[in-house]
C-alpha cells in the first residue's frame, strides 16, 4: 500500500499508508490532538488546518463551507491519500492545579475507628520455632501454624511471588517475623512477610480513589490511626480521548483504545500516588511497598475502563455492565504503582449508570442508614439522584448532558481559571457582574457560573420561562447571531482570548434540558414510590460540581426541588470519602455491598411517567408554578421592580 | 575496571571485565559448557585450554601438573586478568531421542473414569435469559446464575482476564456459552468461556508432568476419555547447571541461577509439551488453549526450582523446604504455554527429600491400599523408600550419590547410546560380553550395566567381598593405574572413543557405598516399624532407572533384599503415571494429598542405626551373609566352579 508523509506543525512528521485517519498519523508522530467527543467527529474541537490536499475529508460536520475552503478538517474524519502538511490549532489545555485546589476536602478519621477490629489488613507478630532435625516441617506449614495460634482466620492463602519470600525472610528475622495479611470475604491471603518484629509504630498505608469521568482523585491514610496523610487530583488523562463516557466507550471499542484507556486513567491514578507519597513528606519517607491496600469508586464505565473489561454493553439497549460486584485484585492484577500484592477493593455498583461512586457517597452521606427519608443527588454529566432512608432505596440516572460541565454550551468551559463562576444582572441596565475563578480575564463559563447567568436572566426577564431570548431588549447585549439571539456576557477587549462571551438560543436549550432531566429524574424516583418530593427532610449534594452550586439559582432554574435553603447540605466529592471510609472498614466496605444490593433502579428510559415529567419541566422553573412557590414569589417580585423603573 | 576480550574455539568473542568467571563468560558469548557439579570445581567436566595466558587459576582441583601445565583450567574456578584465547574440547551431548523411547510407558485408562464424576474440569452448556430493559442485571451476576441453576457449586471465582471476556462471548454465542470450570478445594474457578455450547465430543485436554532431576516426562491426555495421547520425554535442560540436585540449589543460589534454572526446566516442559501436541497428529488439532489443566510432580528441589521458590534450606541442616503443600495455580502464574488460566495442581511432597515424585509413585503402585506390607523403592541418584501398606507408611530417602546414573564413576555416563548396559564375564578366562545400547561401540557405562559389572565380578571373583580388586588375576584385563588397579572392560580399538574402558578401585568403592545406602535404608525403614523386611510381600521398583535393573544382580551385590524374583514389580514411570491419575480424578488427587499426610518419615542423617546398618552393608552383598541366603549358594557354586576349570 502506499505511503505517504505527513507534517504537523512543520515539526514532527510521519509516514503512514494511506488510508490512515489523521488522529491516528497524529498519535504515531506523538502530536497530541483532542478528541472531546471521541473521534465521532461531533464535537469540531479536533479541527486542524491542511496546508495542501493529500487528504480526504469523510465529514465536515461542524465546519462550514468557508473553514472547508480555508483548509479546516475535522482530524478524525480525514484520511490520508497523499503527502499532508497539517497544522494543529491551540487547543484548550488543562489546569491542572486549580482543579486540584478546587476537589480537597478536609475529612476527620471516623469515631471510634480501631485497626484491630474494623481494618482488613493485619499485622501479626509471629515468634516460630525455628526447625530442627526432629521438627523438619516445611516452612510454610511452618508459617500457617504460627498465625493460626494468634487468631482464628480462614485458611491463608498466598501467591507464588510470596511464597518465593518466606523461606529467606524467616530465616533473616531468625525467625521472628512479621506477617501482613489481608481479611477477604471467604479467606485470608498472606500479602507480605517482614523479617522482625515490625513496630507498631511504623505505618502501612492505603489509597482511597475515586475516578471521575474529569478528575481523579486519590487520598493518602495511614492505616493505624486512619488519619488522611494527604489527598490530591488531576483531570482524568483519559479526556483526551472523550469529555463524557459515552465517548470514552466509543473511543475503547476502536482498535487499541481500550488498551490506551487502561493505559491513561492508571497513569493519571500512579501519578496521583507518587505526589500523595511525596507530599507525605521527607520525616514519613512513605514507600510504595508500605502502600498494602487500595479502594476505587467510580461510575460503572470508569470501572471497566480501568480493568480494561469492554463496556460497549452499556452504552446499548439495553444497557448492562458486564460487571457490579467485582472480586478483590491484588495491585499487581490491576496495575497500581503500590504493593504488587496489596488488596485492592473495586467497590460496588447498581447499574451501568449508578456505580460504585454513588454506592459509595450514599454510604459516605449516610442517607442509608437515616430515620428521615432524604434526596441524594451527584450532579455532572449525568445526574445520579437517590431517594430514601434506612428501610429503602431507589435509584435513576438522568444523562443531564455535559451542559453542567460545560459541554454543549458555544462559551461553555471546565471550572478552572478564567471560568464565570457567578453572574449577576442588572435589572435595569442587563448590564451583568461577573465572579471569574483566578483572578484572570474570563475566557468562559463553567457549570455554575450558567446556573447563576440562567436564573439571573429569568429573573430580569432577558429570557422568559419558555428560555426564549427577549429579542427586544433595550441593549446592546441583545444582539442576532448566524444562529439567532444571543446575550453577551462579556466583550472582546474585557476577556483572555479578546473574543466576546455570550450565550446563545441553542446554549439556553441545552441547559434547560439538562436541569429539567434532573428534576424530572427526581420526580419519577418520588413518584415510583408514592413519596411526595416535600416529605424529603433534607437533599444532599454529592460530587465536586455540587459543592459550587448556588442553592437559591438552582432552585430558581428548576434544578433543584424548591424547599427551605437550610435543608440542602453540600458535602463535597462524597465518592471519594466512601471509598475512604471502606478503606478504614470491613464493615464500611460490606455495608456499600449491602447499599449496593438494597438499591431498587429505576430506569427512567424505559419509563414513561419520565417523558411526561421531563416535557413539564422544559421550563423556567416548571410548567407547574405551584412546585416552586419560592420562585413565584420572586418573579412577581422582580416583575414589580421591573415596572418600577 | 579493567576489559579484556576472550574468545572461545576463535569462534565468539567477549569483552568482560577483569574478576569474570570463564562459565560467565562462556554463557555471555553463548558458548555451552557443561558443569556438572555445578561450578563448585569438583567434577572436572568444565576443563578448557587456554592458549594464552590471561587468567587465574582459583582451584585446579581434579587437574594433574600436567593438564595446567598444558594450558587446562576448569572454567568454573579460573577468572579473567586478560585477553584471553579458549578452546572448549568436545563434551558428551545427550542423545535425547534414546531418552524418550526409553521412557515410553503404555498406560491403560483407570477402569470406571467418569469425566463427569471424577474430573476437577467441568463444562456447562449455559443458556441465559438474555438482558432486557425491565432485566439489567450485569453479565457476570447473569452467569453465576446460569451456572448455579446447574450444579450446586461453591462461588465461582474469576480472573480478571477472564472477566474480560465474559461480555463479548455472551454476545458472540447470543447467550449461548460453554463455561470451563475449575473445581478446586473450596472453590470453583471460571477457567474459560466459550460461545455456544460446545459439543460433547470437542475435547479438552491436559498434561501430566514429572520433573526428573535428569529426565522430564510430559504426557498429553483427552481428558473426556482419558486417554492418554503422545507421551514425550527429554532430558532436563537444567543438567548443564548441575547434575545432581545439591549442584542445582548451589548453582541456583548464584546470581541469576535460580532464573536461570528456573527458565530452562520451563523450557523442557514447554518444548515438550509442543511435541506432544504435534504427536497428537494433524486430525487431533491440538491447540495449546485446549490444554485447560496440568499435574506437575517430582522431587521436592525440582518443584522449588520450577516454581523459582529459594531451595537453599533443603541442602543445609536441618533440610527443610519452604512448601510441601502447594496451592493451585494458573498456567500464566508458572509459565506454562498452555491454556494462561489452566488449572496447575503440583502435587505434594512430604520433606526434602521425599517429593511428590514419590506420593504420586505410591499412589500409582497402589502400596497405599494394599492390605500386604509392600517395599516401594525409587532408586536414582536419591533412593527413596516407602514401606508400608493401608494402615500405615514410613518413608527415607538415602543419599545414594550419582554412580546408579554413572556419576562418580569414571568410565559411568547416562543409559544413553553406546552405554553399556549389561556385562557378563567368563571365570575362567575373565573376558567380559558386553551389551551396548543403541547398536553402537561401547562409550562407558549407564547404572544397570555398573550393577550387572559388580555382580558379575563379585561372582567371578575379579573382586572379593570387601570390593577390593583381586590384583594377581591371570588377565592382562587387570592392571595397575596412576589411581591403584583397575580392570579393563574395553579396549581402545572396541570403543567409541577409542580408549580404554575400565573401572577402578575408586570407582567399586563409590558403587558399594551407593549400594550400601540404599540397603541400609531399607533396614533402617524396616526397623523403626519393627517389621522384618522378610514381611514385605512385594518390592515395587519405581523410576526409569528402576525398569533396567537386572533383579539378580541387584540382589548378588546387595542392593535388593533376597527375596524370590516374582515378588519384584517393575513398574516404570510411577511419578508420572501418579501425576496421570491425578490429572483425571480428583479422588486421586486428595489421595496423593492423604499419602503425603500420612506418611512418616525418617531423617537417616539424624538416625545412628543408620550409619551401623550402611557399615555393614558395605560388603558383598554384605557383612551378615545370612540376609542374602541365594546369593551364599551362588557364591558358593561359582568357587565350585573356579576350583573345576
Amino acid at each position: 500500500m502506499a505511503e505517504y508523509t505527513i507534517s504537523f506543525d512543520n515539526d514532527r512528521s510521519i509516514s503512514v499508508p494511506s488510508g490512515t485517519l489523521l488522529t491516528e498519523a497524529a498519535v504515531q508522530a506523538g502530536v497530541l490532538i483532542s478528541q472531546p467527543c471521541g473521534g465521532q467527529g461531533r464535537c469540531g474541537r479536533c479541527a486542524v488546518k491542511v496546508l495542501n490536499g493529500g487528504v480526504r475529508r469523510r465529514s465536515t460536520l461542524r465546519l462550514s463551507d468557508e473553514d472547508v475552503a480555508a483548509g479546516y478538517a475535522l482530524a478524525c474524519q480525514t484520511v490520508v491519500e497523499g503527502d499532508a502538511q497539517i497544522i494543529v490549532p491551540d487547543q484548550d489545555t488543562l489546569d491542572r492545579t486549580l482543579t486540584t485546589d478546587r476537589t480537597a476536602v478536609s475529612v476527620l478519621v471516623p469515631a471510634g475507628y480501631d485497626v484491630k477490629r474494623d481494618q482488613s489488613i493485619q499485622r501479626f507478630h509471629l515468634t516460630l520455632s525455628p526447625p530442627t532435625m526432629d521438627d523438619q516441617r516445611d516452612d510454610w506449614s511452618r508459617l500457617q501454624t504460627a498465625v493460626s495460634q494468634q487468631t482464628d482466620l480462614p485458611q491463608l492463602a498466598i501467591s507464588l511471588p510470596v511464597l518465593r519470600q518466606i523461606g529467606p525472610v524467616l530465616r533473616q528475622g531468625d525467625w521472628q517475623v512479621t506477617a501482613v495479611v489481608a481479611l477477604e470475604e471467604h479467606a485470608a491471603r498472606l500479602i507480605n512477610l517482614l523479617p522482625g518484629h515490625v513496630p507498631d509504630d511504623t505505618s502501612f498505608y492505603g489509597l482511597a480513589v475515586d475516578i471521575g469521568t474529569t478528575t481523579v482523585s486519590v487520598w493518602l491514610v495511614e492505616l493505624g490511626s486512619g488519619e488522611v496523610i494527604a489527598q490530591t487530583a488531576e483531570y482524568n488523562r483519559q479526556i483526551r480521548c472523550g469529555e463524557d463516557v459515552i465517548s470514552r466507550v466509543i473511543y475503547a471499542s476502536k482498535n487499541s483504545g481500550q488498551a490506551e484507556l487502561r493505559r491513561l486513567v492508571l497513569e493519571s491514578i500512579n501519578t496521583l500516588t507518587e505526589r500523595v507519597m511525596q507530599k507525605a513528606g521527607s520525616e514519613r519517607q512513605v514507600a510504595s511497598e508500605q502502600v498494602v491496600k487500595a479502594t476505587i469508586v467510580g461510575n460503572s464505565i470508569m470501572m471497566h475502563l480501568l480493568l480494561g473489561i469492554p463496556a460497549e454493553s452499556i452504552r446499548l439497549s439495553p444497557f448492562v455492565t458486564a460487571v457490579n460486584h467485582l472480586p478483590p485484585f491484588t495491585a499487581q492484577e490491576i496495575g497500581l504503582g503500590i504493593h504488587p500484592e496489596a488488596e485492592v477493593l473495586c467497590l460496588p455498583g447498581v447499574a451501568s449508570y449508578v456505580g460504585a461512586d454513588i454506592t459509595a457517597g450514599v454510604l459516605s452521606s449516610g442517607l442509608d442508614d437515616a430515620p428521615e427519608v432524604s434526596l441524594f443527588m451527584d450532579v455532572g454529566t449525568n445526574g445520579e439522584i437517590v431517594l430514601g432512608c434506612r428501610d429503602w432505596l431507589v435509584t435513576c440516572a438522568c444523562s443531564a448532558g455535559p451542559a453542567f460541565e460545560g459541554g454543549g454550551v458555544r462559551d461553555g468551559m471546565r471550572a478552572t481559571r478564567g471560568a464565570i463562576e457567578a453572574v449577576w444582572i442588572d435589572g435595569r441596565t442587563y448590564e451583568p457582574t461577573l465572579r471569574v475563578i483566578g483572578k484572570s480575564k474570563p475566557r468562559g463559563l463553567c457549570g455554575s457560573g450558567l446556573i447563576s447567568l440562567l436564573a439571573e436572566m429569568f429573573l430580569t426577564g432577558v429570557v422568559d420561562k419558555g428560555g426564549h431570548l427577549n429579542e427586544h431588549l433595550p441593549t446592546e447585549r441583545m444582539r442576532q447571531s448566524d444562529s439567532g439571539p444571543e446575550y453577551v456576557i462579556a466583550w472582546a477587549d474585557e476577556t483572555w482570548h479578546g473574543r466576546d462571551i455570550a450565550i446563545t438560543h441553542v446554549d439556553i436549550d441545552n441547559l434547560i434540558r439538562a436541569k429539567g432531566a434532573v428534576y424530572a429524574g427526581i420526580f419519577v424516583l418520588a413518584d415510583s414510590v408514592g413519596v411526595p418530593l416535600e416529605t424529603a427532610e433534607q437533599v444532599l449534594i454529592g460530587g465536586s460540581f455540587g459543592k459550587y452550586i448556588n442553592v437559591e439559582n438552582g432552585i430558581q432554574i428548576g434544578l433543584l426541588p424548591d424547599m427551605p435553603w437550610e435543608n440542602f447540605k453540600f458535602l463535597g466529592n462524597t465518592a471519594v470519602l466512601g471509598a475512604y471510609y471502606a478503606l478504614l472498614s470491613q464493615t464500611a466496605q460490606q455495608r456499600i455491598g449491602e447499599i449496593a444490593g438494597r438499591m431498587t433502579y429505576i430506569e427512567l428510559s424505559a419509563d414513561n411517567s419520565f417523558y411526561e415529567a421531563f416535557t413539564s419541566a422544559l421550563f423556567l422553573p416548571h410548567t407547574d408554578l405551584s412546585r416552586f412557590p419560592s420562585v413565584a414569589t420572586q418573579v412577581e417580585d422582580a416583575n414589580l421592580t421591573v415596572t418600577d423603573s
